[in-house]
């Protein structure tokens, strides 16, 4: 396989992640191609100089690549790896950004031999979505995971391994079934944490008028992620039930739990409990 | 009653809240009265210039003061009110920055009647505690409740107004029971929250080592409030008890039925209510 430097990277989906992507590879391999069916995200992708050239033709554009990497949400992915696959170059890498892996893996394996499949996953994300949105710093020091097939080569994987180096991360070879259950609790559930405080919010205390001047900065941040983009969480929502479904119900026993003990004012357990849980969430921001 | 900048001003409690109140109030007012119990927090707060003088004589130190504060834990600031009160300068404008009201104001309605006293909460917190993490921008711009009992004069719900502008804020009354409804669920809900979600993590996926490395931002913030002093959030939990306990048994329910509609893989339902959630928390906060 080429080096990083001298390969051709089509990134399809020029969005939050695949914008950033695309920008933070700009002049760290030979070229880098903007794919979207909006024209307009093509256009902007140009205007922010974020590519060296775009597209609209999906099909044309990854023909050409030596490196595709798919950026859109999770059940578009599933489906273009079957549309692009049989289009794609002689031994060309083909990679995606998706937040789930089980089902995309699942899809990869099945990909033409000529193919080498590779999924990826970079942790980060803002709940804001859109080129307008695209930071070349996106990727900066962040760990993007990367799930080899067992038909992926060693080569490949230096490949996968060199594009989230050369965009400011980390790599971190993580197996589809890992990652699909760590990301479930640390950063699915937390989504429909955020969706059930803005829902508890929107149906009891929002008819106050005095709501809008007495939020406060804890509610904006533990609602933060339940601005996300409704597709994109959708699909990782659909691609990782059991995952979440698991992680999910577990919380609710936590939550109820606590909700005991404030109930029974039972004070010595509480204080211990969360002062555990004070300490373990130090431990994991230091 | 003397306009604030002839007042001197006791705060009692040099943490978080007290020290930056101290520090935003110093040059606003004829004189700022640190007093702790702590005398390293008082000549900290010395040292950073945030009071004129201090003392861990508390009750000396409020029979000179024209307005105390009392910005200590809630229950402890229940404890306060009754041995203050009768120490107190007649007319004396007798506040607190705690964030229950119900409780406190239960205890300020029976104060000697030479005291004005007025319940208050600043709309501001941070997961951080103690003096250095204090700041003296802590209020800026932000919503600061004030909640006087049928015996607050106009002219001490007035000054109390007149202290909130002058640490930058923005005075909003609010009666007791309204104030503990909505940041029962604007505030102590989101905490609870936090807490069930780094307990979850706790119990199943701390135990992968790569958990460390895969902690997304969407964590971070959905979990900050679980930094929270503890001894401060467990006097919230067991003096708002009733209204917390409704706002979090109905974010149980809410949090349940979207966990159903991912295990049942209702697209349909799914995607029109995390629309709904989505563009409910844009409208918070445009």
């Amino acid at each position: 396989m080429k080096p990083l430097i001298d390969c051709s990277v089509a990134v399809v989906g020029l969005g939050l992640m695949g914008g950033s992507l695309a920008g933070a590879l700009r002049g760290r391999c030979a070229e880098v191609v903007g794919v979207d069916r909006d024209a307009a995200a093509v256009a902007a992708a140009i205007d922010r100089g974020f590519i060296d050239r775009g597209t609209v033709d999906t099909f044309g554009s990854v023909g050409e690549a030596d490196i595709t990497v798919l950026a859109t949400p999770v059940r578009t992915i599933v489906r273009l790896l079957g549309e692009i696959g049989p289009r794609m170059r002689d031994g060309a890498l083909l990679m995606d950004l998706g937040s789930t892996k089980a089902r995309i893996l699942e899809a990869m394996a099945v990909l033409p031999d000529h193919v080498q499949p590779l999924g990826g996953h970079p942790m980060c994300g803002k709940e804001v979505s859109g080129l307008e949105a695209a930071d070349t710093a996106l990727f900066q020091g962040r760990t993007f995971i990367l799930s080899p097939l067992p038909r992926t080569s060693p080569e490949a994987l230096d490949l996968g391994a060199s594009l989230a180096y050369a965009v400011g991360a980390l790599p971190l070879v993580v197996d589809a079934e890992r990652q699909d259950y760590l990301v479930g609790t640390l950063s699915h559930l937390p989504y429909l944490l955020a969706c059930s405080l803005v829902s508890t919010a929107d149906a009891t205390t929002s008819s106050d008028p005095l709501v809008w001047q007495i939020l406060a900065g804890g509610f904006r941040d533990t609602s933060r992620v339940a601005g996300s983009d409704v597709t994109m969480m959708l699909d990782i929502l659909l691609t990782n039930r059991d995952e979440i479904s698991k992680a999910a119900r577990f919380c609710v026993g936590r939550l109820e739990h606590l909700i005991r003990l404030v109930e029974a004012g039972d004070e010595e357990r509480l204080r211990s409990e969360l002062s555990h849980i004070r300490q373990t969430r130090k431990e994991m921001y230091p």
